[in-house]
């Protein structure tokens, strides 16, 4: 059982801080967990008080002899820590409902500090501080101060923004979204998204997780948690900070690290988690997972009885994973049998303006013969006399017999609103516009795939031992050298461990006699940590031809890069340049990055990031939905070039950042690979230590 | 006076097939007419019947004595022709409500073809035929079979969508949008798009129009009304057929061409027209531009009393040309004025959760001062303490004495649903989410802008006589010689005229004897109009280093090319390979296309279009706006190219594609530009006339 199981299902509360003054918070609460139907013990506490809603008060929380599961403390910040002390040893949930801690100034941050310090101490479960609370409808329990109460239902809502978790209540109330758990994690001392997805894997009443997050608190155990908990239950993220701006404004408002954004998309796809869009799409989504499965079939049909919006319904499918299917022969006679000759029986099925609830049902029963199908969408507006509550009847009656996904898309105002509210009461996902619904639809159908990928592919990660104590010893060398830099030389070696090829070398310093070469061209670098930039400061001397001009480079050299090491490498032809490497992301740790070199990797921000532990089968998977897949595909009479080979490469690269924590950063540019059966080669590797 | 005023503005009204039968399309519209406040004359007509709605009724058109300026026809199509030919000497406007026209089969064309003839022969203004009609709320007129009366106001809608007009009028009514004219052109016969467009263009009730198309009738003419009326108006347009699948639905919907959706972009863009997206964005737009004025600044300001959505509509500014404006000191310095210190006065500025009215009434007087800022957008969910409706007082009263734009995003269901009405009421744009809001507002900016500039550029074209001439005496010679194809020595003079360098050739055959090469290396093709893919079939070798491999070439081709004509260029140095050219669309006549070449051209998706007449202000405008105006800046230490130079050559492409009309086809592939000082040269032109 979860260690979070009481703070979400206590038997009795405690309110600190309960008050009968209108419009103070401590009221708030006390009133929502009194007056809405909670069914525990309720213990009010205010040291002011002998009796507050006709119910004796106690002064303190340790005047408390009875069993006190989960204490709300709606106290003034500087008193929060010595009143959870001095209960500490009895009651060991807690909801910390007062601001004034880290999201202010350093003594704020102080404050928090000393709290979190006794949580670790006496093990308690700290929800906040600085939240709003957390609603258990199936409990009857608002513990928050936010008003009223949700309906019971399937979906858990975690917010960063209490405004927000108010709003979608509000909007709920309307839209018949219900609710399992609606938990405001405020400043996320304690409790942050992962400790709460934790909590709702294995909370059988949650089906779907949504989350508004602005910041993620610990990026491994993140990845790890919803990694798990997204392959059992939908887990949809409304990630905010995608711009600098609100980067910036997060930092402000909850004074959390925003984090970058596409490394967000990176671990959220790895953790097969869905990210959505805004807040519209976020909304769409937790709606639709609530109360439908996932289409098991990418096939889409619709049935229309207005072509324009069909049309557009149709239009929404652009770039979609799932499709507009074509209806086979057999379903399209079906369909002409009863349909009038004007009809159109491809998809989108257009079953004109004056159709009744005959027509939406027959074409309905034809469809669900059709097993290429995995949803279908009812497109509606309300001519003059469509019986929209009879087709309503129609496809709710359907819906309830059928495997098949079932949506409405219903174009309308007061002619349609009662049956939309219908719709819902029923379970049938209804959309305002069809791009709304399309985006939803392949969503869902996307998480579902991808899970089962995400299963197949898991591995763990087994360290190679002796490499690992190979590359530690180079690295401590260089560390003794005070050098934070290896050189050519030294990340060549390392690379080469990780089956990554370097070019072969000659070493010399500027001062040697040089080597005779047997094939030119050749080209002469500085090998120095002091010059990692070495195009930018002429440390690169290329298309170097005979003896003569090496000795002239050589010279060069010496004037620019007086006491250097040099190398001396084959000129390599150059077909296709890439980029691979680590970054160190400040929420996630090392991430492998990859993508086009030369010139193309700015200009087309064409940057990939995948995130370790990574296996073969992921990379190649990214590979291929990159957007230099096509260098992976024959185009127009270029042959493809090896993704093997390429994947094989990057997953040296993750498994050394993996077994090596001290490297900062590792920069392959360029990795030159080629389509004509030559090897890849990496013919520059920058490793940076610390 | 428009032609069409009479056939929107009618003084008289006679309904061809009006019923008293209900359920029947001429019963509907009769009574639409009769009983919904239309105060000019009604005459019904109907041979079956003395007497309908208890008043005279006629046999026929021709009995009614009195003028009639609109004849409303909802006849079984097979009599539409010969009503209306008996009428029409005496009354020259009709709507045609009748389906079974081009629509269905080849006698339902003919139809329409000879209803067509009769239009121009008597001059005729036809609506329809298959269409729902139009509706003028101003008159009380509703002339279709929709029912209702939407609210009088300043919106046109034109739709290709019966249904959807219906739809949309629903949703009007619950969201308080006004309409001037709706209007459903159905089969488009005589009345499209252009036409309709071009009498909204000097209707005064018309502030916005909006445009459902599925396909366009006249490309040239709808661009040259559509740029002409975008200059006055905004004109929204949701085109469907983005995608291939509905491409064909609408074929077989109203069996209009949709055509190609990039160049539909291209022609939107070059008539100011704004292009919604989907349906959900083209409300949002029409709403907005109705009721507000567009921001005269892009910079935009957010309050907000949720932190969290006021981040999230600071993401929605990603990509935008709009942004969120940084605040004066003396801005800020207002504002922490007033506000609790836990306020944010960057913007977004945060008034917290707590904020009354007088917070957002401070904050918009400080605002308003702030010039560099265009537009506010008051961001708010509905806390237990938050007194909405005070709020709305405050932004209304704002709103009526600011130049900047104002709108709001109440997030929330039944705690903010009746003060969003009322901010409908007072023409304040409320948006439910917060990237509508964002999307509409910058939407609405840059049409703006944009109008300034399409005027700034405009410029006559002037056809060059001597260089049409010269260019219409080799085309004779090609068609003479019974050829599609021109020559590369053809092709290539012709590409001269118009600016575009091409590399100097010798000319021979397989049989000639070889010239004496000065300078290799260099490049032997096959030219012929038969071989114009030349590299698939081997008829290009590249990279001749001597007259002996010269030699050896011009025996390959001889094998292989027998009794061809060959040229000899010099070996041409690679740096960016562009490609540029003229396709003919079948709707909008010579598009210019330019784009990356060699390999990316297809990869990256990165072809251009424009649409001629062009000038040069406008090639460069496109250029740097293109997905390769990189090649256009300093990146990375590469140096620009010469954009100048580029627009140039684009322009000559431009004046070729208007001066010959025989051109099917030109493709100038690759031309190579340089950064470096060398000017850019056409290595390869083909020309395909017809």
């Amino acid at each position: 059982m979860s260690k979070l199981n009481k703070l979400f299902n206590p038997q009795s509360i405690a309110i600190v801080g309960a008050s009968q003054e209108r419009g103070k918070v401590g009221n708030v609460i006390t009133r929502n967990i009194l007056e809405l139907g909670y069914a525990g013990k309720i213990f009010l506490v205010n040291p002011k008080h002998e009796k507050l809603f006709d119910q004796r008060t106690f002064k303190s929380l340790t005047d408390i002899t009875e069993k006190v599961d989960l204490a709300i403390i709606v106290l003034p910040s500087k008193i929060v820590v010595p009143v959870i002390r001095e209960a500490s040893d009895k009651i060991k949930n807690f909801v910390v409902i007062s601001a004034g801690f880290s999201e202010t100034d350093a003594e704020g941050k102080a404050r928090e500090e000393e709290l979190k310090k006794l949580a670790e101490e006496k093990d308690l479960n700290i929800l906040g501080p600085n939240c709003l609370g957390f609603i258990i409808p199936k409990l009857k329990l608002n513990a928050s101060f936010a008003g009223g109460m949700p309906q019971a239902g399937n979906i858990s809502f975690v917010s960063q923004s209490g405004a927000l978790a108010v709003a979608i209540m509000d909007i709920a109330r309307k839209e018949n979204i219900k609710f399992a758990n609606i938990i405001s994690v405020g400043n996320k001392m304690q409790l942050s998204e992962a400790e709460v997805l934790e909590y709702l894997e294995n909370d059988e009443s949650t089906k779907v997780v949504g989350m508004y997050l602005e910041g993620i608190e610990n990026g491994q155990k993140f990845i790890e948690v919803a990694s798990r908990v997204a392959q059992k239950k939908p887990v949809v993220i409304l990630k905010a900070g995608k711009t600098e701006k609100a980067q910036k404004a997060i930092s402000s408002h909850t004074g959390a690290l925003a984090g970058s954004n596409e490394i967000m998309d990176a671990v959220f796809e790895k953790a097969g988690v869905l990210r959505a869009e805004n807040l519209e799409e976020f909304f769409a989504l937790i709606e639709t997972m609530s109360v439908a499965s996932a289409p098991k079939e990418k096939g889409v049909a619709i049935i229309t009885n207005a072509g324009g919006p069909g049309v557009l319904t149709t239009d929404a499918f652009g770039g979609k994973t799932i499709e507009l299917v074509n209806l086979s022969e057999e379903t399209k006679k079906s369909l002409r049998a009863f349909l009038p000759a004007e009809s159109s029986v491809e998809n989108p099925i257009d079953l004109l303006g004056d159709a009744m609830e005959d027509r939406y049902e027959k074409a309905l029963e034809v469809l669900e013969q059709d097993e290429k199908i995995g949803a279908i969408l009812c497109v509606l507006t309300a001519q003059d006399q469509t019986p929209v509550g009879k087709i309503v009847s129609k496809i709710v009656e359907f819906k309830n017999r059928t495997n098949k996904m079932v949506a409405t898309i219903f174009i309308g105002g007061e002619r349609v609103e009662k049956e939309i509210a219908r719709l819902h009461e029923n379970e049938v996902p209804n959309f305002v516009f069809p791009d709304e619904a399309v985006n939803a639809l392949n969503d869902y159908y996307v998480w579902n795939e991808n899970r089962k990928e995400v299963v197949a592919n898991r591995k763990e990660f087994v360290v190679n031992i002796a490499r690992q104590a190979e590359v530690s010893k180079i690295i401590a060398k260089v560390k003794k050298e005070k050098r934070t830099a290896l050189s050519f030389s030294e990340a060549s070696d390392v690379a080469k461990m990780y089956g990554i090829a370097t070019p072969a070398v000659s070493n010399l310093t500027v001062d040697d006699d040089l080597p005779e070469i047997a094939k030119f061209s050749v080209v002469m670098k500085v090998d120095s940590d002091k010059v990692l930039h070495k195009t930018d400061k002429q440390g690169v001397i290329l298309n170097i031809k005979n003896q003569e001009e090496l000795q002239q480079a050589q010279a060069q050299m010496k004037v620019n890069f007086p006491g250097e090491n040099l190398i001396i490498q084959e000129m390599l032809s150059i077909k296709t340049e890439l980029i691979m490497g680590i970054k160190q992301d400040s929420i996630f740790g090392p991430i492998v990055v990859y993508g086009l070199g030369g010139i193309y990797t700015e200009v087309f921000k064409m940057v990939n990031f995948l995130v370790p532990p990574l296996n073969l089968a992921e990379i190649k998977k990214s590979l291929m939905r990159s957007k230099i897949k096509f260098l992976f595909e024959e185009t127009r009479g270029q042959k493809a070039h090896n993704a093997d080979e390429m994947a094989q490469m990057l997953l040296g690269v993750s498994e050394l950042a993996q077994e090596i924590a001290d490297i900062k950063e590792l920069d392959i540019n360029p990795v030159l690979i080629y389509n004509d059966g030559k090897s890849a080669v990496a013919v520059d590797v920058k490793i940076i230590v610390g």
